[in-house]
Parts: C-alpha cells; sequence; structure tokens
C-alpha cells in the first residue's frame, strides 16, 4: 500500500549490516526508575525497535530493572542508562567488548542518543569503536509554524497545513510521524501557529480550543518537545472585551494573570509563547508609549510561575515608509528600537531577531542585535521556508549561507563573539537562547514542496543541535539518510546541494543589494517592485550608480556594528563584495577586485547564474535510473521552473540596468 | 426620512415655473388605442405625475381618449399624441397657443420626450414656443454591467451590485428607480452581468434564475429597455456536459437551439446577448481554429427567429506575450482578428469595439477597427467606470474624450466617416449599430462613489441619445438638474469637470503611452508596472528615450488606419503631440512644439497636474455653503485622495524618468 506521505530522512530502508546488528538482540535499561513517566524513553526504544528490525531485520528485546542487577550480565548487547552525572539532554555513545552503551543525563538524552546510533546504522558506519559524547549547543532549538487556522500557511509552499484544517486542530498519525521527524534532529521546541494571531487563532487560548492543544502538547511531550503558542497582544480587547492593551494598565496584567492561570492549568505542558508585536500592524506597546521591554516583561512576570517563556520578536519597523525618504533606513529599526532596553528584560524573555535587519534576503550584513545587546536573552531566527529565496521550488541549500551567519565576528568580547558564541550562550552566560526557523513544510506528499528542500528541515535541526557542523557534512548526512548509499547519487546531490545559494544570489539580485522581487508574492523578478512603496526596501538605482548607502555619510548603520566591523563595512575598499551594495551606493563604473566593474558584473553574474542554473538540471537527469521514479519526476518539474525563473530574473534585471545604465554588455550577449 | 440612495439627476425639487405649470394642469392622451400593452406610456405618465407635482407643485389630471373628439377642445393644456409618421423613439415638442404638445412614433419616444420635457422644467426654461423633433441618433444606447452574481462588481468603485446579492437576483424599489434614471438619459439596452460569466451566472440561462430575470426584464422593459445577457461561450461544457464547443459542431448547434428555444420562452423580452470570446483567458471559436465569425454567426443564427442579437466583443488579444518580444504589438491585435472576416457577419451580430486598441486609457489612438471593418456592424465600447481615469476617486469627465473620439475622422469615405457616422448608421447605412459603456453604478449611497462621477453616467447617455452635444452642454445640462439653479454651483463644476480630463492626463502618464499603473488594481502609478509583464503594455523606457514605435519601420500599427491618419501619424514632426508615445518612441531630447524637450514637458506637466489638482480641492472648497452638507463632504473627501494620488504620480514618474535618464529639470524642483 503506497504511504500517504514519505518518510523523508527517517526512512529505514534495508541496509548492509556493517557489524552493527549483533548489538541489538538485546537491550538493557538501567536506571530510570525515578522518572516519573517515561514516555520519552518509550518513544525512543520504539524508534529503536522500528529502525533496527526495517533496517538491519533485527527485533530487540528490551530487559529493564534495577542498574546493580544487570551490569556483570551484559556480554553483548546495548546498553542505555541514566547518568546523572551528564546534564540534560546531553548523550554518550559507548563501545566496548562487544556491548554498546547509550548513557544520558535524562529521557531526551536518551532520545537524541538513540537517533545517533539510528543515523549511523542507516549510514552503514560500524557502531564498534564509538565513543563520542554530546550536548546540543543551543539550549532552544526551535520551529516556527506560520501556519492559519483555515489551513492556510503564510509563506507556505507546501500545501496546507496539517495541524488545521478548517478552524479544527488536527492529532492523527501524521502528527507523530512529524514529532519523530523533528525530534531525530533534535528540535525541543514548536510554535504551530501564525505569528500574525488572527481570526480563530485568538482562540487558541479559549476553552473553545484547550482540549484540543493539550493533545497535540501530549504528543509532542513524548518527543522532548515543548509545545509553544503565538499570541496576540491585543487579546485582552480581541477576545477579553476590554479597550486598551496597555502593558502597564492594572486591568490589562489582572486579565492576562486570569488568562494564564487558565491556559497553564489546561495545558500543563505549555512552553510559552510566541509575541509578534508592534510590527507590520500587529498591536503592541508603542502603541501606548511603553517600551518593548515593558510588553515583554509583563507576560514574562505573569508566566515565570509556570516556568514557561515569553519569545519576544524583535522584527520592529515602519512599514509605512515614504520611498522618498532617503534618511530613514529600515535596517537601523530593530536596534533603535531595542538597544535602548537592552538589560531590561526579565531572564524568562528572549528576544528573537532575524538574522540580517532587512528580511531573509538572500544576502544581508547580520543583524546589528547580536553583539549589540549584551544583556539580552537571544535567539536567532531564520527562515528555512524560502519566501524570497525560491519558494521551494528553486534549489537553495541554506546551511551555508547559516554556516556563514553563525561564524560571524561581532566583536562583543574578545573571544566567543560570534553569533553561534551568543545564541549558545558561550558569550554571555545565558541559558535562555538558541536558535528558530520559520519552517518549511505542509501537508503536500513529500512534506516539502521540493524533495531537496528537506535539507533545509534536516539541516537546520541539525546545526541548531551541533553549531559546529559543516553544510557538507549535514548535506552529506542528509543524501545518505534520505536515498541510500548509492555514490553517484551522494556525489551529485552534494554538488547540486552545496552551489545552489551562490546560484541563486547570481541570478537574482546583485551583491546584497537584496529585493527586486514580485511585490507581496516574493517569487520572480520585479526590479523596481518595492521602490517606490512603504515598504523600507529600495536599491535606489539611477543611470549611474545602485546601492544603499549605510555608511557615516548615509544612514550610519555601519555605526551599530563594534569595531572593526564598522570600518570595514564603512570603507567601500575593505567592504566585503558581496555586501556592496547592502552597505553603499556604487557607480556601475565601479571597478570590483575581479578586475570588472559592477555593471559588467551584473551582466556576467546574470548570465551564468542562469546558465548554472540550467546545469543544475542536466545533473539531475543523470540520476533518472538511481532514484524512484516518483522522486525524479517531482524534482524535476520544480528543475524546469527554476530555469524558468531564472530566465526571467536574468533577463529582466540585465534589461533593467542596460535601459538605466545605457551601458552595454562587453560580450555583446542579448539583452532585451 | 432620509432616503437610502440619492436622486442624482432626477431630484425632482421645488423649480421656479417658468410659466410651465400651466399646461400641465390637464394632460391629454389620444392615438395609443392600438398599443397592445401602455407599460412605457404608463411610466411615461408616472414620471410627469411625480414631476410637475414636486417641481411645480402641479398635479396634472390625464384625459385619454379617441384624437378626433379630443382635438378642437384643447385650449390650454398638454397633448400627448401617437404619430406614426414619426419613427419608433423619435419625439417632437411643439408649443403653440398654449397647448404644447409631444409626438411620438411609439411608446418609447413619448418616454423619451416626456424626459425632455421635464429636463426643461427642472433646468427652469420656458416651455412656451418650444419646437423640437428628435430622435437618438445611435439605434442602440447601452449599459454593460460587470456585476458578479456574488455582488462584487468587477472594476466597481462604488460599492457592492444591486442587482445580485449572494448568488440571487434583487428586484426592488431601486431597480425601478435605476431603470428611471437610465431610460431619462435615453438608454435602451442593459447588460446585467460581467462579460467574465463564471460561477453561478453560468446558471442565468438556466430554470434556476429564469423567473427572476424575466421579472427584472419587464421592470426594465417598462422604461423601454431590452435586457441582455453576458453568455458564456463555453455553455455547452459548462452546464450542457459536453466535451466541445466548437461552433461549427452539429451537436453544439443542436445544444444551443435547445437552450435559446427554453431561454426565449421563458424571458420572451430579453434583447439578445453580449458574449466576450477568446479574450483573457474565456474560452472562444479559436480553440477550434475557428474564427470569431464562425463563433457569432453560429448563434445569431440561432436567435434571429427571437428577433434578438449577438453583440459580440472585439477585445481579443495575446495576453500571455513575451516582453521580450518588441515585434508583437497588443494594438494590432484586434484589426489583425476581425479584419479578414469583414463582411461575413451576420445582420445580427454587432461587433463591440472598444474605443481604442488599448484597454480605456486615459489618451490613446481611436481603434483602427473604426473604419477598418467597413461591412459589419459596429457599437462602440466606452468604459465610464474609471479603471484607469481615476477609479471614481479622482476627478474625471470623460466627455470631452469622447467627444474626440466621436469626431475622429476615420476616412472610410469621402464623408460621413467619423465615428460617430459609423455607430450611428449615417455611414454604412446600417441600423444595428450603437454605444455601449462599461457602467460605473453600485450600491453606495450616491450610485458612483464619487457624486461628480454621475456625470459621466448622465453624459454617456445624453451622448449617446444625440451624438452633437457637447461635453459643456451635458455638463451643465447636469449641474443644473443634479445640484438646481445656483450659478456659483453651476461654475465653479462646470470648470471642474471640463478641466478634469487633462489634470489627470497631466499628473499620470504622458503623451499617450498610458499605463505606469499597479498592476491588477490600475490605481496609482507603477511606472515599470506591467513593463516586464505578459499583458502586451509597455512603455519602453531607456536612459535615451521612451514610447512604443507603431510606425511602418515599428509594429506597423498605423498601417491600419485609412491615408491621410497613417501618414500624419507615421511621421513624428506630424503625430499630434499628445499622443506622440503612442506612436513613436522618443529621445528625450527631442523638442516639442511649445519649445520643450520630452523630459522637459514630462516634469513640468506632472508638476502642473498636481498644482491643479489642489486647485480642485480649493475650487470644492468654495462651494461648502452652497451644496448640502453630506454632499460637500463626500466629495471633498475623495478630492483629498485625488491630492495624495497626483502627489504620489508626481513624484513616482519624475523620479523614475530622473533617474533614467539623468537629465535634471530645468526649473531645479524637488524631484527624489
Amino acid at each position: 500500500m503506497e504511504e500517504k506521505y514519505t518518510r523523508l530522512w527517517l526512512n529505514y530502508a534495508k541496509r548492509e549490516d556493517a557489524g552493527n546488528g549483533r548489538f541489538f538482540k538485546n537491550v538493557y535499561v538501567t536506571g530510570f526508575e525515578k522518572e516519573e513517566t517515561f514516555s520519552v524513553l518509550q518513544s525512543a526504544l520504539g524508534e529503536l525497535t522500528r529502525g533496527c528490525s526495517e533496517m538491519l531485520g533485527v527485533l530487540p528485546i528490551v530487559h529493564s530493572g534495577k542498574q546493580e542487577d544487570r551490569e556483570e550480565t551484559i556480554k553483548e548487547g546495548f546498553a542505555i542508562k541514566l547518568d546523572p552525572a551528564l546534564s540534560e539532554e546531553t548523550y554518550k555513545v559507548r563501545e566496548e567488548g562487544g556491548c554498546l552503551t547509550l548513557s544520558a543525563g535524562c529521557e531526551a538524552g536518551v532520545l537524541y542518543g538513540m537517533f545517533h546510533i539510528l543515523r549511523q546504522i542507516a549510514m552503514e558506519k560500524p557502531l564498534a569503536g564509538s565513543c563520542v559524547t554530546k550536548s546540543p549547543d543551543c539550549p532552544y532549538r526551535m520551529l516556527n509554524h506560520w501556519d492559519n487556522m483555515d489551513g492556510s500557511i503564510e509563506r507556505g509552499y507546501s500545501g496546507e497545513s496539517f495541524f488545521f484544517v478548517d478552524n479544527e486542530i488536527v492529532v492523527d498519525e501524521r502528527t507523530r510521524d512529524y514529532a519523530r521527524l523533528i525530534a531525530s534532529i533534535g528540535i525541543n521546541a514548536i510554535v504551530i501557529n501564525n505569528v500574525n494571531v488572527k481570526n480563530a487563532a485568538s482562540l487558541l487560548i479559549t476553552d473553545t480550543y484547550f482540549e484540543k492543544v493539550a493533545e497535540l502538547s501530549r504528543v509532542f511531550a513524548e518527543y522532548g518537545i515543548a509545545l509553544y503558542l503565538s499570541l496576540n497582544f491585543a487579546s485582552p480587547m480581541e477576545i477579553g472585551g476590554m479597550n486598551t492593551v496597555d502593558p502597564l494598565e492594572p486591568s490589562v496584567i489582572a486579565w492576562w494573570e486570569d488568562k494564564m492561570a487558565e491556559i497553564f492549568a489546561k495545558i500543563p505542558n505549555l512552553g510559552g509563547f510566541l509575541v509578534k508585536a508592534d510590527s507590520e500592524g500587529r498591536p503592541g506597546p508603542f502603541t501606548y508609549n511603553r517600551t518593548q521591554a515593558d510588553g515583554a516583561n509583563m507576560l514574562a512576570d505573569i508566566v515565570k510561575k509556570y516556568d514557561a517563556r515569553i519569545i519576544w520578536r524583535a522584527f520592529v519597523y515602519n512599514c509605512q515608509q515614504d520611498w522618498r525618504d532617503t534618511k530613514t533606513d529600515r535596517a537601523c529599526a530593530g536596534y533603535n528600537s531595542f538597544k535602548p532596553v537592552d538589560g531590561t528584560f526579565r531572564d524568562n524573555v528572549i528576544l528573537q531577531v532575524k538574522n540580517g535587519p532587512m528580511d531573509f534576503q538572500i544576502r544581508e550584513g547580520v543583524s546589528s542585535l547580536f553583539g549589540g545587546m549584551e544583556k539580552t536573552n537571544e535567539m536567532l531566527e531564520v527562515q528555512i521556508a524560502q519566501e524570497y529565496t525560491g519558494q521551494q521550488i528553486d534549489l537553495c541549500y541554506l546551511m551555508p549561507m547559516f554556516r556563514e551567519i553563525l561564524d560571524f565576528k561581532t566583536y562583543c568580547r574578545k573571544e566567543n563573539d560570534t553569533v553561534a558564541d551568543i545564541i549558545s550562550g558561550r558569550c554571555f552566560g545565558n541559558t535562555n537562547v538558541g536558535i528558530a526557523a520559520v519552517t518549511n513544510t505542509g501537508n503536500d506528499r513529500n512534506w516539502t514542496g521540493n524533495d531537496l528542500a528537506a535539507a533545509n528541515l534536516y539541516g537546520f535541526g541539525r546545526l541548531a543541535f551541533d553549531l559546529s557542523l559543516s553544510a557538507e557534512e549535514i548535506a552529506r548526512e542528509w543524501i545518505l539518510l534520505t536515498y541510500g548509499n548509492d555514490p553517484v547519487v551522494t556525489d551529485t546531490i552534494l554538488d547540486m546541494l552545496m552551489h545552489s545559494r551562490e546560484i541563486y544570489e547570481q541570478y537574482t539580485s546583485p551583491l546584497g543589494v537584496g529585493w527586486m522581487v514580485t511585490p507581496h508574492y516574493h517569487y520572480g523578478p520585479f526590479v523596481d517592485g518595492y521602490e517606490y512603496s512603504r515598504w523600507g526596501c529600495y536599491h535606489r538605482a539611477d543611470h549611474l550608480g545602485i546601492g544603499i548607502d549605510r555608511t557615516k555619510e548615509g544612514s550610519d548603520y555601519v555605526s551599530q556594528y563594534h569595531e572593526p566591523n564598522t570600518s570595514l563595512y564603512n570603507d567601500i575598499n575593505t567592504c566585503p563584495e558581496e555586501l556592496l551594495l547592502f552597505f553603499h551606493h556604487v557607480p556601475y563604473t565601479h571597478v570590483l577586485k575581479s578586475g570588472k566593474t559592477l555593471i559588467q558584473h551584473i551582466y556576467d553574474s546574470h548570465f551564468e547564474g542562469y546558465e548554472r542554473a540550467l546545469l543544475l538540471q542536466q545533473k539531475w537527469a543523470t540520476l533518472k535510473d538511481h532514484l524512484p521514479a516518483e522522486v525524479y519526476h517531482r524534482v524535476e518539474e520544480r528543475l524546469i521552473r527554476q530555469v524558468a525563473n531564472a530566465r526571467e530574473w536574468r533577463d529582466q534585471v540585465n534589461t533593467y540596468f542596460l535601459r538605466k545604465s545605457g551601458i552595454p554588455d562587453e560580450k555583446g550577449r542579448t539583452i532585451y
């Protein structure tokens, strides 16, 4: 019988044994007597049973009891132990003398260790000689779903929601499989509803939905995942019938006290709330002349007694900007709103900061809030839903970009100053930090629209757990797990994934200028699409040059960074060229390090990007006999659309700049 | 009690008598004994009663009987007579010795004559000495509603439909008042549903709606108005379950035979059908490699026995054009599709041709199908719904534009060759000709969104009836009827209306280039909005110049005209400057007759257009104490929006061209 949806990287097809099967005939579990429930442990054991039987043809027999009863008897087998010396979520996998041991600080550690072991099996790597201890680098590893309760998904490119159908919450087999999938990559927190809370979603914190939300939270809890909800800051008005939501107003505070007591009584597992306030039309503290901290702290104080957190989005800017106003720079807005209140947030507030100061472009500077906010818990927000990066039609493997962001040195201190250091807590020593991704799944049969886009979901989770992994390591793992061990498949897809971001960047917007997309939809080119709009995202191209002056002579965004970054970006000669137009307004005749003029670079990169998109298509064609027909054809269809899109980008961008600059292509290629 | 909607130009407020009251104490009706019904006559008498009592305080007593019984007895009074010597719809109004006589060829003529008399009363003009005989110039004077059955109106800017609510047909007091309003300006045909026939509208020709459509048709018939329906050419598939709609396929023809028999049995008053085929995604004969004539004639042959007509829209072009393709010109498409089949259409087919070859822009050349089609019945289609001309927010009185179109000499023959000659039948001697407007009404309290936009509805009807009227005469009539006889009001509004089109043109797209609007919505500027799209409407601006080359060296659209128009348009030196960029690609440095360069003209006209929009607002402000507060404030609110729109147009267009050309404004004004 055909399955309703694919298994992604948990496909558990038959594998080479690689000497692994022998460990799993007998499994000995010890030390968990005192745990109140064993539901996560049960999930881990269930996964082991499924994985071993399907991949290795071995059905494990599980023995449990006190540790002291067992210790000496184990000669060959798999021992699972609670080790109080290990911190929560940490696992240790060791093999000695035929005995494979998984030790963990708590149930969740067992689950992550189990998935580590299953990955080795799936990749046909011998477990013999294993000696690994691993703690997750980010305390919070979160997915943000932008699912609406009518079933639609804001910026969703892979079907409808599998959480919500017609304003009802669905809990079924797919929910559980989804929990398995994301637990397997180390996700421990999930927001199920859109940050833009509207319509029925406002009622998620009422009796209408409590029962179902609680049921959902239990499914996730069994996989070590805490459920969070996006919260409408205006709830006291929208569902409470009040006429203010001023966070310092006692009646508002009292309303929230009651509401939270009700919520946590009904959904005790709830991890907390994600709040988008004062952003793109959402109400917030600014409406009442309060600070962002006033808003966040009010909620944080109330939920503290339930051991919950308030995740507060930093995406605050004026979306009613006048395009004529060249002084105002949207890039400056986040820092300007939050820097003044750095140090005033409660400890259970986490500021969720997008990777760049604009909005998930294919290339932008790293947000100055990283390094800028030195006394505030921060969570990095990335977007694996490819809103501006091809919408899961065009191939764009994002781990190389995420790697760059994580490795960015903020110079906020002498050492341990990268974004990775900040969000792991290494920099400032805080524990309420982490990373979140706006996720890319939907109810499509293959979960992510483009089969290859699943590498971004897999990659995000793996990177969140282990911030030291390289984009290539992750890609290789994902391919092996998903498609098995065929070197032709592995090498070809690896090559495609690893170049895909560069290719997408080449045929879209050049050198960090960003945007140039079809308004609202954000797919396909429209060079002037946002140029005369209220959204604050301009390229400022005229007949002489292009780019946004964010230097000290311009909007001075550069000064939001620590030195030497400020000076580096401020000087056109030292500014990294991939960000040249993000920081500078540059003449078309400016000569780049390559010896090319800017305008020639624009032409060349667009012609080359298109050619390389075509090459992607050709490379995929070589896999026709190596992959299931279903997979092959789904990706083939996407690549056809990508090539058409790349052609459109090439021609519109080149034509626009030829018409505007009047400078012909040196190579005389066709520009319209 | 406040009325639910305004009375527009039939306001019937108290007027100066001007010696008119004395005629209407006694009304003598003779000669109508043989008419089968007197419903139209009844409507005329009802209107007289209402008008005289409200405007003059006179309640007419109607005496009817044989002519010979009455003739000598009438000393003073109003005589209404059937005069078989007059053609249908013609009226004659004469006053001699205290007796006012209205003679007409049939009931409809009485109705039109009655409204003529009521207009004189409302304008306080003495009827004494009247001596006028008037036949309508256009046999068909039609309104096209683009109302959808869910209540929305495609390109509607004044609320929802008053015909359809939630897929039900509404017939109520407003329906009858609407019939009165449009009959009063001479409309004799109406299409109630959108030319894009979809969803429930496909069922208008089924049992589901027959009863209500028939009821509606009777209401209109009482005012001399024939009801038409937009027809879905794909009906045999959509509601008939067939798998083809090939117009030469016998089973398709048989299906239509049966369907039409059913329709006309149920709705005997029906005038016929309007069909949009092979246009913007609508199915049509081209799908089956048939000509447009094959499609139209098939239907026309079937409905001939019911004395009905097929109105076939000529708006056929490729809306999947590649913007890179500079050879293809949408302007050429209509002529290319229809010219080869000129002379092959049945006599009860009327080709409905938009005034220009593009789409209702503020300025474009007159369609080459006028004069081009010498053996086909034609109906001119104009749009008083201001899709591209301000959407009933911005003031744009369209009669000056319509006047130009009507007066356009096609040179298709030595004399009587204007568009007015063609659509009145004077040119080719045909009677199935006329004029249609995509109308501008909705269920807004004031019917047309902007109160002043009602001048376009009024004007269209009056012009359709009398093609010789000037834009100014019509405007003056409308103001007097609507707002009464206050010279300050009349002079101010007349001035505003008469300059409004020029002002709108000045601040929007220059010299006939058109478009530059926000895609899909068509309100507000977006210079490149359609430049890289599939819709065939481009401006082709680069750093040196702008405009579409439609000369013999370009798309050769000019050759679709008769000489000397072809040569006139082909030569940049003789081409009328207001159409310069419609026919030529012109350098920014080209010197216009004014002595200004093209680029300077663009800047100047945009600055001036904005200033003049501001002036409109100031002029309106002077009327504050002269008009009802409700009217004053509604229009004021629109003018505020118009000024904001004009500012946006000025700044975006000027900025775009300064950035692109690099040529500064001579006067050094602010361009961003």
